[in-house]
């Protein structure tokens, strides 16, 4: 609690009252798709790494400086999503706290959304926290005030991107399978994909170069192909949407 | 300049500090697509449509009252797309004004975009405007600070929503042609699509009703065929995305 009022009494004078980030950090990894997370000093609840914003700092300036205090990493793809006004959002998980702690008043949260290499990420706690891990996207903690809600935002948000731009560039080793990707689009999505369709629908965005490599999979099953995203046609269909779109 | 001054008083009581928004209401009639926009009691800028949220007021809410406040419209179609926080978006706008003027802090503006159908709307001007009007979106006034800005980052979310979910619903008479429907999107797209694939495309979606009924053109050419939004099968591509998307 100490730790808390500390901050208090510096955010007063620092940050924009009545408005905060929260971001979601994807990272994929091992066929499952996970999120950064960060556990509080005293109990067992998990937040999403958030800030507030400097008096005369820029909203998405502020999201890109907490993420890189958080991940180490730089030049992050970063998108915002949505804003979260309810007026009661915070107020419960301060409720023990006196009424001028900065941390109790009402914030707007906006969303930012961040899709990361996972094997570039050093998970790093912050000044409140215990710990800054992955957490699997299937298999959460229990989450702090709206949080929950905000990560389900975050992937709705993915899910419809999916049919207008590619997605995977910045979440997938430079070179991977087609189940990777298959898997990565099946966790966003919430449904399995059939194989085939996948294959066809994927290669007709023309956004993948098929590499003369295959991975070595040490067993019996033939190994699978690796695949490339071709990045200037990848940048492409980012900016004027994927083929198939209008 | 006396009216800021006299509705600063109360904003200062009434508002969160630092938060408010700002809606694009888009309409379509007369194959244009409009926005609506307000006149400023003492230049000759436009402006979006926007307020403040109230002290114990949901974001949500505050976009539906003022809604309801500039159009007369209830259960209108509303997005929140995205916030705007650049620090100094409106401080130029309000340089004469006293530093302590409400107007004059810094706020992000949240960004709502409504689907109204032309015909019910009836413009009201609010209380620093002089009136409130429809304005085709391919031939903007001068609008101020960053509202331009604001009005093409909405357009952008409804261009990458259209590969997702059918659009048109709330922007379209109960009845509509073919042609009509094929120039909402060529505007919102930004570009003139191909009559032939526009038909397939838009008959492949199943969400279209072709009626038995034509509309009288009075003229010597074909009467153009009209169709109607099949509400049940809407609803499903609104909540579960397009047939064709994953």
């Amino acid at each position: 609690m100490e730790k808390f009022k500390e901050l208090s009494e510096e955010a007063w004078q620092l940050y924009l009252l009545h408005v905060s980030i929260d971001c979601v950090v994807f990272g994929f990894h091992d066929f499952t798709l996970k999120v950064l997370l960060l556990k509080g000093l005293h109990d067992d609840s998990w937040a999403l790494p958030g800030g507030y914003i400097g008096n005369e700092e820029d909203i998405d300036d502020s999201a890109i400086r907490t993420l890189k205090e958080r991940t180490g990493a730089e030049n992050i793809y970063l998108e915002q999503f949505r804003a979260f006004g309810s007026p009661n959002r915070s107020e419960h998980y301060f409720s023990e706290f006196p009424d001028t702690l900065w941390h109790k008043q009402r914030f707007v949260t906006i969303g930012y959304y961040a899709l990361v290499d996972y094997t570039l990420v050093l998970p790093k706690p912050d000044s409140i926290s215990s710990s800054c891990e992955w957490k699997d996207i299937e298999n959460l903690p229990s989450l702090i005030m709206d949080h929950k809600y905000i990560i389900d935002q975050a992937l709705t948000t993915l899910r419809m991107q999916l049919s207008h731009k590619p997605i995977g560039y910045s979440l997938l080793p430079d070179k991977f399978t087609m189940p990777e990707l298959q898997k990565l689009y099946e966790i966003i999505l919430g449904k399995k994909l059939n194989r085939g369709n996948f294959y066809r629908k994927m290669m007709g965005y023309d956004i993948l170069d098929k590499l003369d490599e295959s991975r070595k999979s040490g067993g019996a099953h033939k190994s699978p192909n690796l695949y490339r995203f071709n990045k200037e046609k990848y940048e492409n269909a980012l900016s004027n949407g994927l083929k198939e779109s209008w």
